[in-house]
């Protein structure tokens, strides 16, 4: 790894889009189509101005950069993203003339991000949510049953997870309206139908699958890194009433399918691979076809923010390394009986919490289910989230010089509809 | 409705396919591309060839039968699909010469069924699966709880469902390989990682999801007809006993991803109209957005089989009236929270079950979780199914005459990979 990498953009030292990042993502540049770009400093790199020139390794038709989804060029494998990660920071770099003494060229191939739209980054077809971190499940198992049983027996032998609605999967910036649904109060004996009153965010990572699988077919744990392109910041949108409320047994339903949030700027693992380190022991040993010694997390940090008019107050700082059950041990257990995957599925972490208070990653821990509300910045409390909140998370990952962020997924939450 | 018409194809009188039918699939001629098709009789009319023609009153740029799902088709409406529906019953009666004179033409639209290859009807975003017989829902509850207890509060207040998983929905006829899976026995302290042992079926019919809606934008009870396109008959393959190691506290995961079969042929909810009726009596009364007196139920006869080297014994007859909530309800439902759903979409039922032992939709109720095994005519017992194991399930609409059937939805079970 050259760690050396200077750009001819001037680029913050404190910019979540390093040379050492260059994260995909799918913009609109005003009145034109959706393209696929990359992230450096301030600006997005239109990939489909420099693959129409002829700079890039990859010469397909028909062309995989403009385009909606990054699936096309995901599907291209392994060897093209590393080829076209090499070529990018070649161009991008203060000795490459490319790029950087071609005038009409560096118009129209670098924009402002603050200047386009950005768009959902895949095309989803399946949406997985695990449940990876022992600290979560255990504050959850103690609000709902009790502290010596929170955790189930199963959660320590696998990787618990449950299907999404991939269709309510919105990238960043998409505005979330409170949802309606069942609720049933403690002085009632049958539910009403009303606006949630316990909307929660889940702090979550995602990462999306690289590789395709057949239906039938077994993803071995030393084979699941390469079938994971990325990561991106996943807000889980929660209606805890909603949730208590249908959960059993057939787990949260319209709890969850009314948005899920994730970041536009897909973070490639191979600029995550300097931040890669040993997953936490695991007792018991897992079975064997999850039972590995390879090193499979990273030091990522991660952090949820509520802001109401601008005026922003820090909810946790929690870290993705915390998590228990690896992504690579996720994808496995998720194809061990068969389940085929597809590229661009998107696969979430579960609430990261960890040890202490300050990193718990959802108001449900944070306030202990309203009975500890979270002081605000402004003097206000808060118990769950209300009309005009807007909930901002951000990951990164930095060690000797090296930053590689997420930049950041945000929502507003807006008032229910009426009834 | 016109009850005489009557084809110039010979068509059996207990053919499911008949003019009142006209189901739409996705198939493949012999070398040749996915094209619709109708199924009619024996046969399968070839609607890309009266597309070219210009027979239909369907005309788009790109063409909507050429293609290998019926999605574009579905998103043309229902003022298309009813006049295509009117335009087929036209060319295809006894008095009408377009396809009846024209020899040429005959020979390329109409092939025989066994002569096709039949694929996935439609290209499925979200695969939702409910829970609405209060028979089976009973039963499970029975055998897993207590019989005072067996119906969750929750369950007679609105229709419970999950997320399943759409990539692994596959077309009749696939077989289905045994998953492999976390399993807990009752005698060891942790789990196995081993072949299911009890491998069981659900006779489910699902709904195609004909007309989407945006995020946050819920569907009124009576404009939930509108949104369904048809019908198909559905196997939710069931792993019991990864199910229940897996299942607590977020829901069935790897217990029903590796498999979900489907018909080929989709009926439509204009063929299934004469067999509307009264939904059965909900007490409580739902609440509101859950509460109408319109009919939205229908009767439809199923059925399931088990063939063993051809020899078939019929494990149980059920019907699709006896379902507690019905497709408007479960549409309106899931919309409730804002989840938007898309052209394609498919909604199972849930097993259905009967009042009686003999119509009991899963292996599970049938044998009462294998304290009853079932008596095949080969004069074996099955507890759950076993390795060469075809499960045939089909479904037929009959009054006054008139024939609607889905034909069949089969799958043989394959032994488990190696581990």
């Amino acid at each position: 790894m050259n760690l050396n990498l200077r750009s001819f953009l001037n680029i913050a030292p404190d910019s979540d889009f390093s040379m050492h990042n260059l994260p995909y993502g799918v913009f609109c540049p005003p009145q034109q189509s959706a393209r696929v770009g990359v992230a450096i400093g301030e600006y997005v790199l239109d990939l489909s101005v420099l693959e129409t020139a002829g700079l890039l390794p990859i010469h397909t038709q028909p062309p995989v950069f403009k385009q909606d989804s990054l699936n096309a060029f995901i599907e291209l494998g392994a060897g093209a993203w590393q080829d076209l990660r090499d070529r990018l920071q070649e161009i991008l770099s203060h000795d490459c003339p490319d790029l950087r003494d071609n005038a009409t060229l560096r118009k129209h191939a670098l924009r402002l991000q603050s200047d386009v739209t950005m768009l959902l980054p895949v095309k989803i077809g399946g949406y997985t949510d695990f449940y990876s971190s022992k600290e979560h499940a255990y504050n959850v198992g103690c609000m709902f049953r009790d502290p010596a049983n929170a955790l189930l027996p199963n959660w320590s032998e696998l990787p618990v997870g449950y299907n999404g609605r991939a269709s309510s999967v919105v990238v960043s910036g998409t505005d979330i309206v409170r949802p309606n649904g069942q609720i049933k109060l403690p002085n009632t004996e049958r539910p009403i139908f009303s606006a949630c009153r316990k909307l929660d965010f889940e702090l979550e990572t995602g990462f999306i699958v690289g590789k395709a699988t057949a239906l039938g077919d077994a993803i071995a744990l030393q084979d699941a890194p390469s079938h994971i392109f990325g990561m991106v910041l996943l807000n889980d949108w929660s209606a805890r009433d909603i949730q208590q409320w249908e959960y059993v047994p057939l787990g949260p339903f319209n709890a969850k399918t009314f948005a899920t949030s994730i970041s536009p700027w897909v973070v490639t693992m191979a600029a995550l691979e300097p931040f890669k380190q040993a997953t936490p022991i695991q007792e018991p040993k897992p079975l064997d076809y999850l039972s590995t010694c390879e090193q499979y997390t990273f030091d990522i940090d991660l952090q949820v923010a509520l802001s109401i008019d601008n005026d922003e107050t820090i909810l946790a700082n929690t870290n993705f390394k915390y998590l228990y059950w690896s992504m690579a041990q996720q994808l496995t257990h998720h194809t061990s009986g068969g389940c085929n995957v597809e590229i661009g599925d998107l696969m979430g972490s579960g609430t990261i919490s960890g040890a202490e208070k300050y990193e718990r990653g959802s108001m449900l821990e944070l306030t202990w289910n309203n009975t500890e509300p979270f002081l605000l910045n402004n003097g206000l409390n808060r118990g769950f989230l209300e009309d005009g909140d807007t909930v901002i998370m951000r990951g990164v990952a930095q060690k000797d010089g090296i930053r590689v962020g997420f930049g950041d997924v945000r929502g507003c939450v807006l008032p229910a509809k009426t009834l």
